[in-house]
């Protein structure tokens, strides 16, 4: 990207909004972020708009300096913690399916046409260009048993500058269908070592993209398979990625194919699976006894409401495992979610609770600001980089996406139509969140940065 | 507009969908569909690209020819049962409030400033023109109590060409706040006689404005208000439209406040507006007797799934309800309904329904389908158009929009940005439809014509 000058400091300049706690939202009307030649944040001040003062107070001299010249903020980068990248093509396509037909109708099929590494390219070049145009600065990725295919992906993510985990699916189990599946556990983790082994040649610091060890689920995985994979996660230290207790049946199904294990969570736990380092997606019919186990390893769970949704699959408690402590973040889980924003994942998280709150009340709703706090922060401590990403901190990268909201003009009632948010000069500054919240979307977010890495930007974005 | 010439027949060539029956929907790919000089759909050729055969075969000569030159389709224009114009700037702002909370604290106040005509002209202006580019073709819509601002809503959308029921809301009971009120009864239907003449005036013949009879719901009016209210409907036969049995606390009030009355179904029964007439908005609540009374009137429901969830009001029971037979139509029901937009509620109806088959099984799920039809055909009914507009039959009028989607064009996944749904080129056409349910805005819809003119148009529209 040519905005990209390495070794140029830059200053962002106007308000910004962030996360301080699940509860409250930070809103800065005046602020002044540095972020010097590494993609860091050096300083956030937050009570003047005098830019040589700030430069001067820090000794920078030659900056770049961006300004947000009209009605919006900066807000930190989405962290999408769970996301099919080879399943981008059927967002919106589920029809009246569950779980276990949904995969074999609508997923399977699709993603074995992964071989095709030219039809990979293309499918993982958008989906990428896509969630960074929603302003996902970082995504935790499954990507298919291919592993030129997911090395590809690799690739994309490192070309286009966004924050990913790349993960090489594997599924060895006698339910996974025929024309698409590991020949063997041992088969399953060659491929996996393979997998990592380029991403590393490419990212040697792993400062962009990462592998990530990617059983699909339990019930695709022979025994042999999680064990070889959880002494792997142990063995290289890096995180893993499944699925857990989205679908009922599912969880019949795990009961049935591992019966002597104590729980679903247990299956994993018994394969040293179920670490600090471990994203659980869904975890939407965990027993009381999961939950603790959960809570005890400190294992993460990517929330995806979307996708929980669609599929009837039921409603997580995202507050009881706030509650317990547990970290929680948010998954577009794209394409049993049907779409490829976190910010309509922010939204179906709050729907979600409150139909939880229908049949157990009001305590149970997630806030606009809770919400929020699970895109940003809560996903940036399930992806593992609770102290790099998520917020505006000196020291943490400048991961961020520019919003702005359209102004309705004059008593006429025009203004511009360039986004899906009206504003009309008179809401406070928390109403302006809430309208992005709800009504806004890509057209809103006009530019995003990665590490201090112009990544995208609109036709509406001036610097 | 300027678009708009009298006296020209148009034909619309390229495919189109609409509903058929409420489980299917058609899918022409060679549509050829003549509109003649009153915007009156004249004929309907399936099986044809040949547009001169066709006009041949009409006798038609001068025409406008429409083509649709890129991936897409038309479909009806979308029929919003339900939402309040003067809410308009709150869409989005409603906190962790329930409804009897949420009018004080958001909506009471902000209605009251519509004494204001300038302020109400940028709303309502804005709130018209956002609804065309959403693709609603015709609305029902809540003004304030103001006489002045609700006739400036009527000329706005008889100005933009939007087909409307403009209604003068009345709220004289004590429960009204002091600032926001009726003074009484006598006053409340003076008001609405006053309103009803304008829009008789400026649209004599009802072809694009229409009056409907208000009162805000039951609780807002006194006994005497609703009986007069019922008279009015009865001798001047315009349509009405209310509240229902939203939320819970509202319900136990109506019980408090009309304690001769057997239900809530039962208090506008009493007063003779309880009518095939008569719009029933939410209606999450009803009992078995109020469902067999709803039906036994020949009532309407207004389904408003995206308020009801927000607002945490519950989950209406729109698969009992079309099982009994009575017409269903969607309403966004802004503010309580977070955006100005059918399709979105068209998504939220089916999330609803997921969430009511979470608990009572999965016969009760609205598919893409169904709910498509309550947002045309469905709605058509509630607001006793049937005949006239919700699909494309000879003598309806062509109330319709133009939809496209984005087409990812080279193997480097590189495509047109000017909408959200990306269509790979190997997607069925029930996949695109799905897609742009599930995936498209108003990005999509890049013109919208209501009665044969067209109303609204986007940057991609070409002729």
């Amino acid at each position: 990207m040519s905005e990209f000058k390495n070794g140029t400091k830059k200053v962002f300049v106007g308000p910004f909004v962030q996360s301080k706690t699940l509860k409250e939202l930070e809103i800065c009307k005046d602020g002044i972020i540095g972020v010097d030649e590494e993609g860091r944040i050096a300083f956030v001040e937050r009570s003047t708009a005098d830019v040589e003062a700030a430069l001067k107070l820090h000794g920078w001299e030659k900056v770049e300096v961006i300004r947000l010249k009209e009605n919006g903020f900066y807000f930190p980068g989405f962290i999408d913690t769970h996301i099919h990248a080879s399943q981008y093509p059927n967002a919106g396509i589920f029809g009246k399916s569950t779980l276990l037909d949904w995969l074999n109708t609508y997923t399977f099929p699709l993603e074995a046409s992964f071989s095709d590494v030219a039809r990979a390219r293309a499918i993982y070049n958008r989906v990428v260009s896509r969630t960074l145009s929603h302003g996902t600065t970082t995504a935790a990725y499954y990507a298919t048993i291919h592993v030129a295919a997911t090395n590809l992906l690799a690739d994309i993510c490192l070309a286009h500058g966004q924050r990913a985990f790349i993960g090489r699916v594997c599924m060895d189990s006698a339910i996974a269908p025929d024309f698409y599946k590991d020949e063997s556990a041992a088969q399953a983790l060659a491929a996996t070592r393979e997998s990592i082994a380029h991403i590393r040649n490419i990212d040697p610091t792993h400062a962009i993209v990462s592998p990530i060890i990617t059983p699909r689920f339990a019930p695709a995985c022979s025994p042999d398979c999680l064990a070889q994979l959880g002494e792997l996660h142990r063995e290289t230290g890096y995180p893993a990625q499944t699925h857990i207790s989205e679908n009922m049946n599912e969880v019949k199904l795990v009961g049935e194919l591992f019966p002597d294990a104590r729980s679903y969570a247990h299956v994993y736990d018994d394969a040293g699976l179920l670490t600090d380092k471990m994203i659980l997606a869904h975890a939407v019919h965990l027993n009381d006894d999961e939950v603790a186990l959960v809570k005890a390893r400190d294992a993460k769970i990517s929330h995806c409401p979307a996708s929980n949704t669609a599929l009837t699959s039921g409603t997580a408690k995202v507050r009881k495992y706030l509650d317990y402590g547990i970290d929680v973040g948010l998954g577009t889980d794209v394409s049993g979610g049907f779409s490829p924003s976190v910010l309509e994942v922010v939204k179906q998280a709050v729907w979600v609770s409150r139909h939880v709150a229908m049949e157990a009340g009001d305590a149970v709703k997630l806030s606009t600001e809770e919400a929020l706090y699970l895109a940003t922060r809560g996903g940036a401590k399930v992806v593992g980089l609770a102290e790099r990403i998520g917020g505006f901190e000196v020291g943490m990268d400048w991961d961020a996406q520019m919003v702005l909201l359209n102004e309705v003009q004059d008593m006429e009632g025009h203004g511009e139509d360039e986004g899906p948010v009206d504003h009309f000069g008179w809401e406070s500054w928390e109403d302006k969140v809430a309208k992005w919240v709800y009504n806004g979307d890509d057209r809103n977010t006009v530019a995003v940065w990665v590490k201090g890495r112009l990544v995208h930007k609109t036709s509406r974005y001036q610097s």
